[in-house]
């Protein structure tokens, strides 16, 4: 009797923006891993008597237990579980989906992904805004604010995100977006460049502040706030020319 | 009586990878106007009697309507109905939603956006890989493959794109992608990216095809078929290390 592994995107955290796929999967799994994230209204398509790990990790704690959630999947699956590791979000972005397929698929485990709604998707829809405009914003990246010792990077590509043609989206910037900023208005960004703080997007708790990167820096400097939170900025995140 | 416009992402084109809200929309929906990519057993969610407009436009044919949509969307919310705006992948991501934003506006209708899983999402998760990886990937970028005429827009940000740290999805570059590669390559970026073309993705016609930036270039300079595809490269194209 063998296992299954089920990588499944949970979306950004309103349980509605979650696809039908993944609440099926969720029905028929014997075991399900959670991100803080992913928890709460959407664990309710579990079945009754399926096991419900919690494996959460919030930014800026110690090191996140990875193996301990590697191994979970693998003993988990080897038992003869069907397993979802929920992750919030899309699963493939930002979510060290890399190291557990790693850690599956040493172990043989057949297993899939299933992609879910980014976050940044649904920020920009929060606020009213889409992620790409022709002509003027034709490309839209998504970059993650710290390294592993919670810093920001030291090789980060300046060029690409100091663009005043893309709109950006930074995961897990809070506390390093006034240091980025300096760099960006360093690297020839207007301060005024349009920007978009939200936290705990597409949930009860969602609060967008809109200003620009100069005045989201100065926000920031000043303090942040313990929710998840995306950062947004481009030409298009001004939202009010549309 | 007044009318209400749900732009809504249908997801990448399997009908299980649309979100509850969206299903529930579709149901409530007095007319769902939707493009070539998001029709098919996705439209089955509508309920009986319900208008289905088709207004879908291909890559390579002649201008879309632009127009003729916005002024569908203001007609039907003006009249009263209850509008689905139907598009593929996210709806936020080269959709043209800024467009029908616009209009819709303009004309003073309350609407909403609702965020989908992006096709690109599906394409990484349908080959098995991650769009980010720890300390190599850090930078995940969508960018539109040719401009209003179809051709290579002019003021691509090559230091973004010939970034061997980012993983690149292009949209709709099939035909202009043999020029981009060789400008990615005249950039630094090694003909031996690993790289990927995706089409149809995550539906039975799907089919995925990986080699490197070298390869896929030629392999596209020699015709392209007429599904919808993506290009994907970077470090993480390549798979089999994971």
């Amino acid at each position: 009797m063998s296992g299954f592994v089920s990588f499944v995107g949970a979306g950004p955290g309103d349980p509605e923006l979650i696809t039908l796929k993944a609440v099926n999967r969720m029905k028929q799994a014997d075991a399900i891993l959670f991100d803080d994230l992913s928890s709460g209204p959407i664990l309710s398509h579990a079945r009754p008597g399926a096991d419900l790990v919690g494996v959460g990790k919030r930014a800026g704690r110690p090191s996140a237990k990875q193996d301990h959630v590697n191994r979970l999947l693998v003993e988990y699956a080897q038992g003869g579980a069907r397993v979802v590791r929920l992750k919030s979000g899309d699963s493939g972005m930002f979510g060290r989906l890399e190291e557990e397929l790693i850690a599956v698929r040493a172990a043989g485990i057949t297993h899939e992904i299933i992609p879910g709604v980014p976050s940044a998707c649904a920020a920009a829809a929060a606020i009213g805004i889409p992620l790409t405009r022709r002509l003027t914003a034709r490309r839209v990246q998504f970059v993650t604010g710290h390294d592993v010792t919670g810093k920001l990077p030291e090789d980060l590509n300046m060029a690409a995100l100091a663009d005043s043609q893309a709109t950006t989206v930074i995961f897990m910037g809070m506390r390093t977006f006034p240091a980025l900023a300096a760099m960006l208005i360093d690297h020839g960004l207007s301060p005024q460049t349009p920007a978009l703080l939200a936290e705990a997007v597409s949930t009860p708790e969602q609060t967008l502040y809109r200003g620009t990167i100069a005045n989201l820096s100065d926000r920031l400097a000043n303090g942040i706030g313990d929710a998840p939170a995306l950062i947004l900025y481009g030409p298009l995140a001004e939202g009010s020319d549309v």
